[in-house]
C-alpha cells in the first residue's frame, strides 16, 4: 500500500495514500481497532452541514477570507453529496466526546480543499474549519441536526404512508363485523375497521409523540465550544450559526440558550427517544396482532390473511409466514435495548461535558433507521395487502359467548352471565341457552341481541 | 376472626367481618398471594373519582336514580379522602386488565353507600356503581387521573423548589470563576454559577418535557367500556365523565377520540414516562457533580462542601458522605429499570386489551414518586446547603494548564499545545512554559490570559 | 408521641419511646422521607445473623466478652424470629452503603441487649455490635445472605413443585397428537406431552442455571471492613465469620478471596440475576402459550381448559380470563425492568466501594419473591388444574395442511409444497389435493401420513 | 447488471449473474430492505461448520451418496475459510427463525459444489445441503457454535491477556500506600496494587461465570427439526452432528435432550449474556476508577498516568484524555442495552418456535465482539502504559484525616470522630488535631497512626 506522511501534535503518522483524512482520523483509526461499526454515515454529513454553516458564519465575522469560506463550503458540499463517503473510517467506540471523528470531518475538508485550490496546506483542519469550534459543541451539534434530519428523510414518510394505508383498511371493512378480544377470551364484536383505526390511532399518536419531542432536537450547542462558555469564539457565532443551518435545510434551529447543559445533558435526546420507543410498542402491538389474526391458515385465528412473500420453511412445503411482523417485532426488540443504553450514557455526564455521545448517536439513528425501513417493508409488504376473511370472521362471531353482554341491561349481569356458563357448559348457542333459562324468549332474544347495534358504528 | 359470606358468580366467599369489600375482591386476595406491592393508593383514589363522576353523569342521563347517585358520590368522597384506605388490600400481581381492583372500589362503595343510607343491598357493585363501565376502560382512566395528578401534586412542587434553589446558587456564585473539566481532564474556565445554571437549565428543560408529555394523560379511556365501541354505556357517557372529572379535579380531561387504542396501547405512558426518565438521567449527572465536586475533604475535589446530615460510617469516624446523592442516584438506576418494564409491558398488548395495566401504572407512580421525594430531600437537605470552597476553587484554577486555550487565536493551535506540554513536564507554571519557549512575552501572557475574559459572562 | 432523647456523634434525636432503634436510625428516617419501600426485611435477618456470628468469632478471639456475646446472640435471634421487625423503618433510598441500617441493626441488638441485661449501656451499637467490622463490610455479607436464603426457602420449593406439576402433565398428555405452530402457522405435529416437556425442561434448565450461579452468592465480603484492607479486624476474622454463618445457616458460606473486589463489584449478583431473567423469560413463554392455547372458549384455540379462578369481567358475564398467566407475565416484566436497575447499579461504583447497595438487593429480593410467589400461585392456581380438550386438539389437527411434511422424502420438497398449495387454494383436504395432482395414490397417501409416526414418541 | 433467472416455490428471481446465492435469498434481500446490520459473519461461517457436519452424517447414515457428501464438505471448507462471505447479503431483519439465511448458506453452498463437479444441479439445496434439516434447528444451532467460538478466539484470549497486565501492576505497586476512598470520601489507605487487585479479581471472577454460562452453549438444537419432534431426520441425527461438530471444532458440543426447549427457549443465551453483563458492569467500574485516578493533570487527583495515545482536544492544545476509558464505557453501556433487548427477543416465543433469534444473535455477538475487541485495545493502549504518580500518591495520603480509624480500637470510635472534625474545622492535621484534644501523647499518634500496619499486607 502507497502512504504519505502526516502530523499532528503527537507526532507523524502514515496514512493511505488515495485517502483524504489526516494525522489525526489515522491515529484515532490504529488506536480503536474495536468493533465493525462505524461512525454513522448521517453523522459526517450533518458534520459538513456545520463546517459549511460554521464557515459562511466565520467569513461575515470577518474571521476567514472569502477564498477559504468558498473553498470550505465547496469541500462540504462535496461531502453532504456523498462524495467521499469513503473517507470516514473511523469507528463508533473512539473518544466519547467524538473528537476524532470532527477532526476527521476537518481533516478531509481542509484536505479536498486544499486540492480544490491547489494549495498545499491553504486550508488548515483546525485553525480554519474547526474555527470557533470544539468537538464539545459540534458534535452535539450534528447529533441533533442528523437525528432531526433522518426522522424527516425517513421516518414521517414512512408513517405517513403507514397510516393511509391502516385508514384506507378501516374504512374499507368498517362494517364487518367481528368477535372482540380480550385476555385473548371472546369478548364483545367489533368492526374490523374499528380494530383497525385502534392501530391507526397508535401510528398517528405516536407521530405526534415523534413530531413534538422532535422539536427539542433544533436546540444546538454550536457557540458553546469547549466548556460552554464559547471561549475563542464570538459571542454571536451560535446564534449565528444555526440561522445559517436553517437556512442550509429548512429547519428551524435554534441556538441552545444554555450551552452548559448543551454540552452535558442528552435529556433531549432521551426524550426524543422516548417517543420512538413509544413507537415501537405500539408496532409490536399492531404486528402481533396482525400476525396472531392471520394465523392458521386452517389451526388458528385467520380472520385475516396477508401476503406470502416467499417460502415460509426449508422443511414444510406451503407454509406462508408472517415475517414482516417478525421483522417489526425484532425491531422493536432492539428499539427497546437501544433506549436503556442511552438513558444509561445519557446519565453519565461529568461536569462539563458527557463523552458517550457517539454510543448515543449510533443508538439514536439505528432506531430511526430501522423503525423507518421496518414500517416502510411491513406496510408495502403486508399491510398493503391484508384480507379480510369474511366467511371465518363471521363463523367466529356467530360461535361466540359474549354476545350476550347486550342482556346486562335487560336482565341484568348474573342472569346474563348464567345463560353464558350454560351455553359453555351444554354447548349450546346462546340463544338455546337463553330461552332454556326462561328468563327471555326468542323473540326478546332476536330483539336485545343484535351485534349491528353491539358495535356502536 | 369474624368472617361474613358473600358471593358472586362462582359462588361463596368468607369475607373479614370489618372489611368493606366483597366476594370479587376476597377471592383475589386468596389467588394471587404474590409479593408485597400492593395497588397504589394512588390508583384507588383516582378511581373514587372516576366512580363518583359516572354516577353523576349516569343520573344526569337518567340511568341512576338520584338517591343511589348521592349515596355513591358520599362512599366516593370518603374514598377519595382516605377513610377507606385499609379495604383494598389487593396487589399488583393480579388480573392484567386490574378488574379485582376495579371490583374492589365497586364493592367497598357499595357496602358503604348501603351503610350510609341503613339499606342492605340498595347500591350493587356491578349495576350502579359500575354503571355504563368496564374495568377495561375504567382501569386505564384510574391510570391517568393518578400519574397526572401525582406529577402536579408531588412531582411540579419538587421541581419548582429545586430549580428555585439552583437559581438562587447559580447567582451567588455566578463571579467565581473555577477550571471547567472535560473528559474529567482539566479545561478551560468558567464560573461555579454557570456550571449551576447547566444543573438548573437540565430541570428546567426536563419539567418542560414533564408538563409536555404529561398532557397526554388527560385523554381518558372512559365510554370505551368493554372493548371500545361503548357497548352498555350512553355514547356521551365518556365525554360527559371526562367533563364531570374536569370539574372534580381542575385537571382538562377529555375523552379519548379513540377508544380501541385507548384500552389496547399505552404509547402515551411510555412517552411520558421517557420524560421522566430524562429526569432521572438529567439527575444522575447533577448528584454525581455535586458529589464529585464535594469529593475529599483533602484528597478530593473539594471544591464546594454539601451538608453534614448524618455520621458517615460506622467505622471511619468524622467522615461524612454524600448520602442525598446516593439516594438521588439510586432513584435514578431504579426510575431507568421502571421504563424498561413499563417499555416491554406496553408493547404486549393483544387484539383489544393490553393487560399488563397494573404492572405498568405501579411504575409509573414509583418513579414519580420517589423522584418527587427524591429530590425535594436532595434539594433540602443537600442543594440548599451547597457551599463554594473559595479558596480551593482559586488554587485549582491557577493551577491548571488549559488556560493556555486562550492563546490559540494569538499563536495557533499547535504553539499553544507545546506550551501546554513543556509546563506538564517540566512541571513549570503556563507562563514560565510560555517564556521559555519564546512565542509570547510576559506581557502578552497577562493580557492575553484572562481568566474573567475566558467565561464570557 | 412519647420521645426519649437518644445521641451520635452529630448531636441529640429525639426518638419515639416505644421504638428500639437509635439516633442514627432516626436521623436517617428524618433525612430521607422517600418513597415507601422499606429495606426488605430478609436483609434485616441476614444482618442479625452475621451481627451473631461476629459476636461469636468477637468472642472466640477474645475481643468481646463472654457475658456481651451472650447477649448479643440473644438480641440478634429475636431479630432473627421476627419479633422486632417494626423496628426497623429505614428505606431503601438512604446512603448507598447501607450504613444505616446497618446502624440500625447494631441499635437495635444493643438496646434489645442492654434490655435483656438490664444495664443501660452495657452493650455499645458500634464498639460492641459493630466489632471489626463496617457497613462496607457488613452490607454485601447480609446482601448475599439475604439473597442466597430467599432463593433456598422461597424460589427452589416452588421450582421444584412447578416441575413436578408439568411433568405429570407431560406424562399424562404424552399421546395426545397435536397440530405444532411455528410462526404462529400451523406446522408438523407433536404431542401435547411433548410440547409441556419444553415447558418443564424451561423450568428445569433455568433452576440449574439459578443453582449454579447461587453459588457466587456464597462469597462473603465481610472482613475486609472499610475500604477491604480489613483494618480493625483480625486478618482471620472474615473465614471465621464466614464458618460460623455456615453453621448457623447450613449453607456453605466461605470468606471472599479478595475483599477489595467484594466491597466494589457486585459482578456476581448482576450474574445471578441474569438466570432469575432466563427464568422470568421462559416463564413469559410457558405463560404466554398456555394462555393461547386455552384461547376462546369458542373463537380462539381452546386447545387446553384453565381453572376459572374469578369472574373474568365486570360487564361481560361468564367470561373467564387466564389471569393467572397475566400475574406471571407481568412479573416477567417486572423482572425484566428490575435486571436493568440492578446491571446499572453494578456498574457504578467508584474507587473502594460500590454505594448503589440497597437499590440492588431491594430488585433482588423483588425478583426472587415475585417469581417465587408468581410461580407457586401460577402452578396450584393454573397449570395442576389444566386439561386437553381432546376434541378440540383432534380437530385442529386433522385440518391441518402441514401433515405434506411427511411426504418430502417421498416426492421430495417442491411438489409436496404444490401439495399444500393446492389444498390451501382449493380448500381440498390433504388428501384430496395429493390424490388431484397424481404425484401419489391414496393408498401410498395412507401409508406416508401417519401423525403418529410423525411425532417420533 | 448482469442477471441469471432462479426459481423457487413461488416463482422466478433475478439473481446477479456473479453471487452463488439463489432465489430464496434474493426474494429475501428485496422483501426486507431495512437496516444496515447484516447477518453477522459468524453466523455464516458456523452454519457452514454445520452443513458439513450434516452432510458427513447423512452420509454416514446412507441417505446422501458419497459423492455429494463431499462436494457439500469441500464448498462449506471454502465458506468457512471465508472465501464466500460476499455472498451472504441478508440482513438481521427478516424472517425471525432465520429461515432465509439459512436458506442462503444452502443456495451458496450448493452452487458451489455444483461449480466444482461442474454439473448444473447435482446438488439440490434443499434436498441435499438441507437434508434432515429445517431452518428451525439449525439456526438456533448456528447461534450456539458462532457464540462459543467468538468467546474462544476472541473474548478469552483478551480476558487472559488484561488479567495478566493487571496481575503484573498489581505485583509492581503492591507496597505504594495510598488513600482509600469510599463514596468518593477520603478513606483509610490501602496499596495502589491492593487497589490493582480488586479489577484483577473483577477480571477474573466474569471470566470465570463468562466459561461457566458458556458451556450451557455447546447444547445444540440439531436434530429437531421442524418443531422439536425430528420429523423427517434421522432419529441418531442430532448426536452424530453434535459428535462431528466436536471433532470439527474442538469444542465438546452435545445434542440437546429436549429439542422443543432448544426451538423455542433462548434461557441459555439470557443466562450466558448475564455474565457478559457481569463483565460489562466490571469494565465501567475499572474504566472509571482508571480515568478518576488519572484525572487532572492538576486539578483532578492526578495519583496514576495513562498514555497520552491521540491529541485530546481540537480546541484545547496538549489535554490528552482518557479515551481507552470512554471507548469501554461506551460499550458497557452498549451491552447493557443489548441485555434487555436479548431478554426481551427470548421472552417472546410461541408454541414451537421462538421468532427472535436473528436479533438475539446479532447483539450476542456484537456484545461478545466489542467486549474483547475493546478490552484489547484498553489493556494494550491504556493498562500496560499505567504509571504509578508516586509523589502524588503520597501527598495525598499524608493529607488526609482518615487515618484516624486506627485509634479506634485504642480510644473508641467517638472520640476519634472528635479528632477527626477538629482537624477537619481548623485545618489541621491529624496529629496536631489529636494532641490538642489531649486524648493521645505524640508518641501514642506515631505508633498507633502507621498507614502500613493498616493496609494489612
Amino acid at each position: 500500500m502507497d502512504f504519505r506522511i502526516e502530523h499532528d501534535t503527537l507526532g507523524e503518522m502514515k496514512v493511505p495514500a488515495d485517502k483524504y483524512w489526516g494525522a489525526q482520523t489515522q491515529r484515532s483509526k490504529e488506536n480503536f481497532p474495536i468493533g465493525i461499526e462505524k461512525m454513522p454515515i448521517e453523522v459526517i454529513h450533518a458534520f459538513a452541514h456545520l463546517k459549511k454553516a460554521a464557515a459562511i458564519v466565520n467569513g461575515q465575522l470577518g474571521k476567514l477570507p472569502d477564498e477559504k469560506k468558498e473553498v470550505i463550503v465547496r469541500a462540504c458540499d462535496e461531502i453532504i453529496a456523498g462524495k467521499w463517503d469513503g473517507h470516514f473510517p473511523l469507528v463508533v467506540w473512539q473518544t466519547g466526546s467524538g473528537t476524532q471523528s470532527n477532526m476527521n470531518v476537518n481533516e478531509v475538508t481542509a484536505r479536498r480543499g486544499n486540492e480544490l485550490t491547489g494549495k498545499e496546506s491553504f486550508i488548515h483542519p483546525n485553525d480554519d474549519v474547526n474555527m470557533s469550534q470544539s468537538s464539545n459543541d459540534t458534535f452535539p451539534t450534528a447529533m441533533h441536526i442528523a437525528a432531526y434530519h433522518e426522522v424527516e428523510k425517513l421516518l414521517k414518510p414512512a408513517l405517513i404512508q403507514f397510516e393511509q394505508t391502516l385508514e384506507q383498511k378501516e374504512k374499507e371493512y368498517m362494517n364487518i363485523i367481528k368477535i372482540g378480544r380480550t385476555h385473548l377470551q371472546d369478548a364483545t364484536p367489533l368492526t374490523l375497521g374499528q380494530e383497525i383505526s385502534g392501530w391507526r390511532k397508535m401510528v398517528q399518536r405516536s407521530s405526534e409523540m415523534i413530531e413534538q419531542s422532535q422539536q427539542y432536537l433544533l436546540s444546538l450547542a454550536i457557540g458553546g465550544t469547549a466548556v460552554g462558555t464559547g471561549i475563542n469564539a464570538d459571542p454571536s457565532f451560535g446564534e449565528k450559526v444555526a440561522e445559517q443551518l436553517k437556512k442550509q435545510t429548512g429547519y428551524p434551529f435554534y441556538s441552545s440558550p444554555n450551552k452548559f447543559h448543551a454540552l452535558t445533558s442528552h435529556d433531549e435526546i432521551v426524550y426524543f427517544h422516548g417517543a420512538l420507543k413509544a413507537l415501537a410498542a405500539d408496532m409490536m402491538k399492531i404486528a402481533n396482532d396482525i400476525r396472531w389474526l392471520a394465523s392458521g391458515p386452517r389451526s388458528g385465528i385467520g380472520e385475516i390473511s396477508i401476503p406470502a412473500n416467499e417460502p415460509g420453511s426449508s422443511i414444510m412445503p406451503g407454509k406462508v409466514n408472517p415475517t414482516q411482523s417478525e421483522a417489526i417485532t425484532m425491531i422493536a426488540s432492539q428499539v427497546f435495548g437501544n433506549d436503556a443504553t442511552i438513558g444509561f450514557a445519557a446519565s453519565q455526564g461529568n461536569f462539563e461535558l458527557n463523552v458517550f455521545k457517539p454510543v448515543i448517536i449510533y443508538n439514536v439513528l439505528q432506531s430511526i433507521r430501522l423503525l423507518a425501513d421496518g414500517i416502510r417493508s411491513f406496510d408495502k409488504k403486508c399491510a398493503a395487502g391484508l384480507e379480510a376473511n369474511k366467511e371465518m370472521i363471521q363463523q367466529l362471531m356467530e360461535r361466540s359467548l359474549m354476545l350476550v353482554t347486550a342482556l346486562n341491561p335487560h336482565i341484568g349481569y348474573e342472569k346474563a352471565a348464567e345463560i353464558a356458563k350454560l351455553a359453555h357448559k351444554k354447548g349450546l348457542t346462546l340463544k338455546e341457552a337463553a330461552i332454556e333459562t326462561g328468563y327471555l324468549t326468542a323473540a326478546q332474544y332476536d330483539e336485545w341481541i343484535d351485534p349491528t347495534k353491539m358495535v356502536n358504528l
